[in-house]
């Protein structure tokens, strides 16, 4: 498919002007540092196609885009026991709310804000020291992205354990409600160490392939997930990937979506490719501006809307 | 595709023995008398096939899933400039609730919820009155339906008028912040009328065909609306049709969807078929549980899921 | 108590620089008319004397100080089977918030509020007219005052009907759960009007009085409630009267006391005197700004804080 | 006053059938290990009048009830400064609510609820450690009651530090806002020592008596806060001493009172008297069942109320 290379060179060409806008994530001290001007694409298709432009080699925070597949994990460990844990509706609220947890006695909406994410970690915790899961966690996305290169940043995982009060907050609140079965800290830690994974486009294309292709990974014929379990990881995306941002993204992009802090978004054109941007200035939402854009344009010139 | 009447049939089949649970909406009195051992089944395809099953040809109060032909109607009246009055998000409430409102401004979150649809029904009103605005909406819906014999149910438009205190709420509130151009009464009206909407299952499913056809009516060949805008009326279906279930419903079904306390649910498969489903018992959300259920082993069956 | 005639012009004469900051009530027009540069107090001695200074012979719209009076009223006619359908705690929200109606079922916090007061007035109006209901809250007024002069301002009446959709949105809401008996226009006529009531500063002072001496007026010796009624109607004053600034001004000021958006605020010195303030510029809780200062002087000068 | 000492046994023998009623607080362990059956009453005049009943001289964990003693001690260090990171307004919601801190950017309501104790001893601990802030607090408490045998119980401090995860939530909360300037686990360490002070009702009526007083101790002569301080603390116990509670037990007993989940209350008569009672069994808001209708009874038969 040359088309799709001259697509994504033609984006990546139109939108570069708008380079620098949108704000870089200062909540946590490392992610400040990040040069504004940076902007990525790569397209990983079903038959084994691989197209990038611009920056799509050098490594950035994947940050909440690790919920994807810490979520997948804890699916394998625990299948639909989990759901008692963490709830599956968009939340309406921002990423760190904690009123919907008041209102809902510790039962955080969906796995993709920071309360179910954190829930989801401490699933996977369970019979596990933090380092083991961490590791554990690693070892997942290293295999589905097909390369053991991946690591994890420790200067962002440090910067997040030194500020992340606003998650103590989440955890300790979820822990007074028995929805945590482990100590705040140990549980954090592996959070903030899956939130610290450092990925470049080209390689996060790849990790999502299994998605797009009905569980299994094209590239090396494993099957990651059943066709159905990936269906359902997708409408998830589709439904919080955004956070409260969420429904504007469906409307534009149509494409199954979880984007990090750091700017990169891992969408998915289920049957055809698995996609990942990255621009570090976010909208309000706190998605990538320029990140969001180029799905939109992507997804109007491949066809490639879930909506048909 | 002589088998898609084999799998309604089964699932009909299958179902049948489940019938009577739920709960018949009851806080519109002329709701309360519907008999709740109803349940039909109607599939259009975009091929031109047409299927049913079970009560597929009785009328019922369509109620909620007028909301997507008069945010249809709307959008071909106002155009975007719609989205300065009512967003585009989930809202993580129920249907009726009125919180969201104060903490935005009046401003709903999106064109499903009540308050969302009183804001269409008030755009569609702008320089007509009230029985001209009704005239248009149902010559809308007899228009994509292809069916002039379609009617307005006066003992259900008069019951929801004489009780609904709730929507006279919402509606005063966004009066209040100026986000109601019409006397409530006037915009009720339309509401109402609009909600007491009798159909049945096989007019309905080919009422939302061109939803599922790019915006073409594969009967007649006519365009109703944009393939880019029949793609967001159902990205909108898919994160509010169910509103507080509608995470559930994208993540056990995988298809926009819109349902009506009445007990019907219009559902669409882009590039495939347009299904309504309908049987009175609603779960906790309100939305239909035996239909829910039948368009889940529909979408499993056909593998008409949009996450692949 | 010849001081505290000269305490009163002192508090006048100081504060009098500061005439016309805050804001005057507009969102109903005809308030938006009033002349910002007003300034009236009024003492009322339980032993009779009567002190004042400043504009305390002028009218002005008395507002939310009538649900003093109307509250009174109810109490009278339904004794504490009234606190079924009101609440008697601090709202911590704003006068006309919707919220804390959806999570506690249309029950209001307390009759100060704007929803608590529109079902105080559904209690007056029970087995009357409107007209007939408006009259008794009036003549009620009348009496306690010792002045048959007292008079309902039609403009305001009628500017409140035609522009206040966020009291109806508070009353129909109220009727959807069932906590109002009457047709929400009816209801909310005898709202407006009590909030009409034109009074001076003398009047409304003198009108106070009974609170301060245990339930009977002074005046004529006639018993207006029992002592323990005035002291809870006091009660509810000193927690509820200011909407969310009543800490401040119990913490400021010390007496219990009730505003009203027309910049009017009454007080009651418990065994002391009753007084009246008048200053149309308001704070940002909708508390005249100028008044609460004068309060706070003549606490501090008269020594009647109830805390010691 | 020996008529005190009878109105006070009467009070005492007419509820002692009531013993037993109400819930005792298990949420820490330590404190469900309390005998229900206990209840004691304590008067101490500002004339120097002793009087007390029951179990006035058992010991009981205070709990919130030190929080009037820690905002004195914060309130001397920092004078009108405190209220810049905690609010003086009745919070409408529960003890431990975190919802409110969302919506109004980590500054909580009022210094009685569980957040606003938190920041008042995270200003107490400003240029100590926490052992010193501790045992400033202790020592401020035995100087107050005039009685340095006033302890902490360890095992409470150690029960509460344990299970305490709704407070390290509020707290961390808190300090993501910037509103918390030390470690939380230190400004908790503070909390939770504070919460475990251990006083029987006849010191804890001695320790409010400067609060009675105008700011004076009558029994040393000793000025602990200035009047208006004293003032201004019993209008903040009043109106937010007792929870989503205070509107009733102002309504109820018309006394300034704080009270703990211990089963304490203190009471203030400006003038006249401090009150503790003690019984473990608590109402739905948290406050003595017991106790508030021992208050109730006191301030009829005493004519203290300071609403006339």
């Amino acid at each position: 498919m040359p088309d799709l290379q001259r697509i994504i060179d033609n984006i990546h060409a139109e939108l570069l002007p708008q380079l620098g806008t949108g704000k870089v994530a200062d909540y946590i001290p490392e992610l400040a540092k990040v040069n504004p001007h940076r902007f990525g694409i790569a397209v990983a298709t079903v038959g084994g196609g691989s197209y990038f432009a611009g920056d799509a080699g050098e490594p950035f925070s994947i940050q909440s885009i690790s919920k994807v597949f810490s979520l997948t994990l804890a699916l394998g460990k625990h299948g639909d026991a989990l759901w008692s844990r963490v709830g599956r509706e968009p939340s309406g609220s921002s990423f760190n709310s904690i009123v919907q947890l008041e209102h809902e006695s510790g039962v955080p909406r969906n796995p993709f804000i920071n309360a179910g994410a954190i829930v989801v970690c401490d699933a996977i915790l369970a019979g596990h020291r933090p380092r083991e899961a961490i590791g554990e966690i690693l070892r997942f996305v290293r295999s589905v992205a097909d390369d053991d290169t991946i690591a994890i940043d420790p200067a962002v995982a440090q910067s997040e354990q030194k500020t992340g009060f606003r998650n103590v907050a989440l955890a300790s609140y979820m822990r007074s409600f028995g929805n945590l079965l482990h100590p705040v800290e140990l549980t954090l830690g592996v959070y903030f160490h899956q939130c610290a994974i450092s990925m470049t486009c080209r390689q996060l294309a790849r990790a999502g392939l299994f998605l797009a292709n009905g569980g299994h990974m094209p590239q090396t014929g494993l099957t990651v997930v059943s066709r159905d379990r990936a269906r359902r990881i997708c409408a998830l995306m589709l439904m919080c990937g955004h956070y409260d941002g969420s429904g504007d993204f469906a409307f534009r992009v149509g494409l199954p979506g979880k984007s990090g802090v750091g700017g990169g978004i891992l969408a998915v054109a289920p049957g055809q490719a698995s996609v990942a941007v990255w621009s570090p200035g976010l909208d309000e939402h706190g998605n990538s501006q320029l990140g969001t854009r180029a799905l939109q344009l992507l997804a109007e010139r491949t066809g490639w809307s879930i909506f048909g």
